[in-house]
């Protein structure tokens, strides 16, 4: 038996082999002794102590069969989580009161949480002692009461000092971000190629898909792993200048990936979490200069220049805080850029612009060449003007390309994106003009397809905005993994129209 | 085989015996050919149609031994939710995309939700629909965004419609409620004894706690049977004039005992949310003629009598839109009412004012026949002024404890309160006057006893505003069902002092 704080209320753990998803589960009969005597109900949230590590558990109680007496059942994050073998002795009692559901509520009525109260909330979450009820009124309420710079701020704070943190014994530490929202906008893995080939030290990380078919993590995943850790993320960067992971794998900002599942349930991103979100991971992981590219369009995530202007001011002030050098662009948003949404298709856009292939989408390389152009001045590497120029030249004489295959094989070995066994075509049902697409059906409709957990889901463009077309002709192709989840895509395009707007 | 309307997603369904309380849950194989075939994962949310009845739950996958191939697996309440046999065959696919969801997010920017929004959402959440994340987010966004008359009216409306209605031969129909938040404050079973001695009708339908430690259906649970159906409440009724049941068993303002859920674990109670659960159960139960009971104090549900005022305009402002005549009257909230707290002690006090014992409690006693008397003249019973003498004399006589006796016995039978197997009486630590009690810390005391789950759990006061007091001498005595739960107040008492200030 193991060292135990309380023997009476020990139970031998085991393993079941239920996979909750996210929710740490604890198993129990419902005629155990500990259930009985601490007074447990199903959902009661318990805390589970091997001596070692703890966790905060709900209870579901099990009638017959699955334990023996004495026993007690862990889900399966719950049994990573705790880390130990069968037959361990844990000791369980009442999880303690959420004392930092206070500055919640305070939020919810329209008070301001301090930096104190964003680090409770945080330290919390990331404990796991937040359910889904809790975070999600949390992050309702910091939503409907926008958080002002000093909150956004304490929140990036609590999410960087909740987390690891990276240093980099150089400088500058280049990175880049794009604000979402717009369909195969997947610039990053050019724009770090461009500027690790120019001789910056770029150790980019980044996020999966909140509410979109497809995050750079996502997508890069496909080409190589992303899941590094630190130590890995530093030798790749020491070697190749640059890379292209996940930042949940190096366990930055902890709290934004929590945060962010709700968010995607939700549909759901506000300002205040959005640049906190962002600033939090490039603070984490030790950058000093850093773009940020914003799309802005009517169905794009941020919808008028005025909006886009509130959150640049926002994220300069709070950059500025934590001594962050930024340089804000804004870009068009109004339609998709290049022509694949989803993992694995936009994984071959990214490609063909890398390898200057003739066929490669004329917008995704003009719009990563801008980016990496205002990386290059931003970091002193370029002069003024003269970033973009220094960005093509190192796209065209195919130095990109080598160091994208570089950093591939320094973070485990290149990949070839996978193909969809299902596709179909949807076709123009009339003849006339492309004048206006609509990004978050696009989005949605590649979502349903399967994006991003089913990596060659999406679909692939093959109009733009201004196109003639006749009708008959493919406007766009799904691709799924299973026919469920195509027929699941088309449903919703057939009840969503109109997706894409053809005047005549 | 019963009947299917798509074989393919076919499987045989088995009960499992896994409580996970509230949570609807099914359990697939990870190598479950509709599993595969559909891209479902863990935490996929499921619709599964048995043919007669579907819900939407959310998935396990079980990676060995607990299911065979073709089979799935149900929790408990989405078994008896289903209603099926072993080895029906059940249909499954993705929950379709939440539509409502956009009402919420409306909301939570500002927005207005009109009629037919709250009719989608609560439709939805009454369907099983919502996960804990979506009705967090509307719990909170309805908080923050304090809901205008309009929208208050309209979710009212929502609740009565997504939910049974009950309708009375005969007016008026008698009612009252106390929008609580004072411990121990337990009229109902004297006002309702007295009101149908007086021979009006009065089918009192009450909610369990929320945040409280004991509602009246839990306290009332003590003494008679109160999950009754509407047809057994009816008769019920007809023969006594009254009644005290549970809502949820009749299932009047369904939703609004699923956001309750939600608001307790947020410890949470926005007004538009309690003028609409309110309302909607009185409106839904037929009820013609309401006394609403606030008590004031500084820790209190309404700690000012300006919030109180508050309250009672929106809910006059709805009563009248649903033509419910309304008599609001305020209490003094700075301390408990009755001195036990907590269901089978709160029984015990209710009991000795009925019975007209010497040791009952007076501000109890007094209490319940202001609020008996405004509903006399509410109701025209009695003339205005002289309604509290009626109940006085009525309970004097006994008429009112008879009729108490008759309707515990027309609800399945008279109940003896349980008594706990643990207790300990908390000390003064000094000698002088006690000069504030905490309602709040009482209550949360109370629940971390066990209260309202267990029945006999809660505390019993040994004294009141004003006492003067020795060191040493018992302030309350703790009761609890459970070492552990005992063990956890007194730990909370010990770590949250002041509970009861006393002052030399």
């Amino acid at each position: 038996m193991s060292k135990q704080s309380a023997p009476g209320n020990g139970l031998k753990i085991r393993r079941l082999g239920i996979d909750t998803g996210h929710d740490f589960v604890i198993y129990m009969r419902r005629d155990c002794h500990v259930c009985r005597s601490e007074g447990f109900t199903a959902h009661t949230r318990i805390e589970v102590d091997s001596g070692d590590r703890k966790i905060t558990a709900v209870l579901n109680i099990v009638n017959h069969g699955l334990l023996l007496q004495g026993e007690a059942g862990l889900s399966e994050r719950a049994w990573t989580k705790l880390g130990v073998s069968e037959g361990h002795v844990v000791t369980v009692r009442y999880a303690k009161p959420l004392d930092s559901l206070s500055q919640v509520r305070a939020k919810i009525y329209g008070k301001r949480i301090d930096p104190d109260g964003f680090l409770d909330v945080l330290g919390d979450v990331v404990s796991g002692r937040y359910s889904d009820i809790h975070l999600s009124s949390f992050i309702t309420a910091c939503a409907a009461q926008a958080l002002d710079t000093n909150e956004v701020s304490a929140l990036t704070a609590a999410m960087i000092e909740t987390g690891d943190q990276v240093s980099w014994p150089n400088s500058p530490i280049a990175d880049k971000h794009c604000v979402g929202g717009l369909p195969g906008n997947r610039t990053t893995p050019i724009v770090v190629s461009i500027a690790a080939a120019c001789g910056l030290t770029i150790p980019k990380t980044s996020s999966r898909a909140i509410t979109s078919p497809a995050g750079t993590a996502d997508t890069m995943e496909t080409l190589a792993p992303v899941n590094l850790s630190a130590a890995a993320m530093r030798r790749v960067v020491e070697r190749e200048g640059g890379c292209i992971v996940w930042g949940g794998a190096v366990d930055l900002s902890p709290a934004d990936d929590i945060l962010i599942r709700v968010e995607r349930a939700l549909d759901l991103d506000s300002e205040g979490q959005l640049v906190a979100s962002v600033l939090s991971k490039k603070i984490a992981a030790g950058s000093s200069h850093v773009v940020i590219d914003i799309p802005v369009g009517e169905t794009a995530k941020i919808r008028s220049a005025a909006a886009a202007a509130s959150l640049a001011r926002i994220m300069t002030e709070v950059a500025h805080r934590f001594d962050l050098k930024l340089a804000v662009t804004t870009s068009d948003g109004s339609q998709p850029v290049g022509r694949g949404i989803g993992p694995a298709l936009e994984a071959r856009d990214v490609l063909a612009v890398l390898q200057g292939k003739d066929s490669a989408p004329a917008d995704l390389r003009a719009h990563a060449l801008t980016l990496a152009g205002s990386l290059l001045e931003l970091c002193g590497t370029a002069a003024e003007g003269a970033g973009e120029d220094m960005a093509a030249q190192t796209l065209a004489s195919g130095q990109a390309w080598a160091k994208f295959q570089a950093i591939c094989e320094a973070q485990g070995g290149m990949r070839v994106p996978p193909v969809a066994d299902h596709r179909k075509p949807v076709l123009a049902t009339r003849s006339g003009r492309v004048s206006a697409l609509d990004n978050r059906k696009i989005a949605r409709a590649a979502r349903l397809a399967g994006a991003p957990v089913s990596k060659a889901a999406g679909l692939e463009m093959h109009i733009r905005l201004g196109d003639t077309v006749e009708a008959g002709q493919p406007l766009f192709t799904l691709h799924a993994s299973a026919s469920g989840e195509l027929n699941y895509a088309l449903d919703y395009i057939g009840t969503h129209q109109p997706v894409i707007v053809i005047e005549p």
